[in-house]
């Protein structure tokens, strides 16, 4: 089993410690991207608590997954049929 | 453009209305992965606020979209290589 490592970081003024197998440096790299889709968020809807915003931020990551999925499928099938 | 469509949601117990060009019935599916995703985080970090679970989720969503990228960009250059 994969060492788990401890990474503080912090997200909208808000400090978390994530635990996990990846690099501090990758944990570092997705707390960026949502830092930066909340305040994104927060900036176009002015007025909305940070919890709402925090759903906001994750419903824009799920559907950013979904529609990546469906596009790999997509490949996933192409590249079978060029066999 | 495609037209506007302003769909209701609840996720961990809050009412969202989402605004986008997407079906309803993606963003309610949508909607529903967030949701499970929040309330698995919460049983799994008893005591942890609203605020702080959504967080997490938005975390865990950008990070499993950023891994599956890496998939992504992966099968592109063995797709490119078969030509």
């Amino acid at each position: 089993m994969a060492e788990k490592n401890r990474t503080s970081v912090g997200i909208y003024g808000q400090q978390y410690t994530i635990i996990g197998t990846d690099p501090a440096n990758h944990i570092r790299y997705v707390a960026s991207l949502v830092d930066e889709k909340m305040r994104e968020i927060s900036s176009r809807n002015p007025g909305l608590d940070t919890s709402k915003v925090a759903v906001l931020t994750a419903i824009n990551a799920v559907h950013d997954f979904i529609k990546l999925k469906e596009q790999y499928e997509l490949l996933e099938k192409e590249y079978k049929l060029k066999d």
